[in-house]
C-alpha cells in the first residue's frame, strides 16, 4: 500500500533546506532517525529508526511505524503491547535527515522497560564520579513482563 | 583532557537498562545520535551526532560538542557563530544508544539556515499531495550569511 505516497527527489542543499517537499535522506542502511515526543507534555519518549516503507506507513495509517534494527523488520509500535503512538505532527530538519514526530501515546508508556519514556535516566553532571553516574527520573508505569508476556 | 572522564563498561541488556552508570553505545562509525532540546521551551532544536571524545568534552566544558560527519571533525557548536549551547541536563535512553541534551541556546538560534530550530518544517499530513508537502512553521531569527561569513 505504501506505493501511494511519494517523497521528493533530493536536490541541492538549498533546495533541501528551503523547498516545501518532504525529501528524506535514508542513510547507508536505508534508515532515518526519528524521535517520538509526547504531543501534550513535549517530553521525548524514544529515539528509533524508520526506513522508507515505515515512514510511508506512518503517514498512511496515522500511527508510528519504525524499522527494528535488531529484528530487521517493520515495527508497528504498540502492535504487541497496545501502546501505539497516534501521529499528531511530524517535522523534518534542515537537511531532512532526521524526523520528529509528536504523538498521542496510547497505554501506559513508550518504553519496553515499563516506563512512559525511554529517557528515564539523567546524567549526574555535577558529580565528578568516574565512571559517570546516572540518576533515575521516572518510575515504572506498567508491568513490562506482563504486557510483553516475557 | 578527555581522559579524565570515564564511561561504564557495556554489560548485558538488563544492566544497561537499570544500572546507574553512563555506558553509551557508539555505533559502527563511533557515533551516537544526540537531540538538543531548548531547556525552557522544550522545543527540539537539532539532531546531530557525538563520538566518545565529543561526549566527554560536552561533560567537561558544559557546552555541547558534536562530531561533524561531513567535516569529520570535533564540532564545538557555536564556535563560529557564537550560538553555543550551554548544557542544562543530559539524558540517555534504555539501551543507552541515544542522548537528549536540554540546553540554554545562546544567540539567535541553533540552525545554520538562520532559524532557532532545525525543525522549522512540518509535514502536511492532512493534504493528500504527492510528493508529500511541508509547511513552514518558523521564521528566520538571524542572517545566516552574515553570521557564517558566507
Amino acid at each position: 500500500m505504501s506505493d501511494i505516497i511519494k517523497f521528493g527527489i533530493r536536490k541541492d542543499k538549498k533546495a533541501l533546506e528551503e523547498d516545501l517537499v518532504l525529501s528524506p535522506k535514508f542513510d547507508e542502511n536505508g534508515l532515518i532517525p526519528c524521535v517520538a515526543m509526547d504531543a501534550e507534555t513535549k517530553q521525548p519518549l524514544m529515539l528509533a529508526y524508520m526506513n522508507e516503507q515505515s515512514l510511508k506507513m506512518t503517514l498512511e495509517i496515522g500511527e508510528v511505524v519504525y524499522y527494528s534494527r535488531s529484528r530487521q523488520e517493520i515495527w508497528h509500535k504498540g502492535a504487541t503491547s497496545g501502546h501505539t503512538q497516534k501521529v499528531v505532527e511530524i517535522y523534518t530538519d534542515c537537511d531532512q535527515d532526521a524526523i520528529i514526530v509528536y504523538v498521542d501515546q496510547q497505554g501506559a508508556g513508550a518504553c519496553h522497560t515499563g516506563r512512559n519514556s525511554c529517557f528515564y535516566r539523567k546524567v549526574d553532571i555535577d558529580a565528578s564520579k568516574n565512571p559517570v553516574n546516572l540518576v533515575t527520573t521516572e518510575d515504572f508505569t506498567y508491568d513490562a513482563d506482563a504486557v510483553y508476556k516475557k
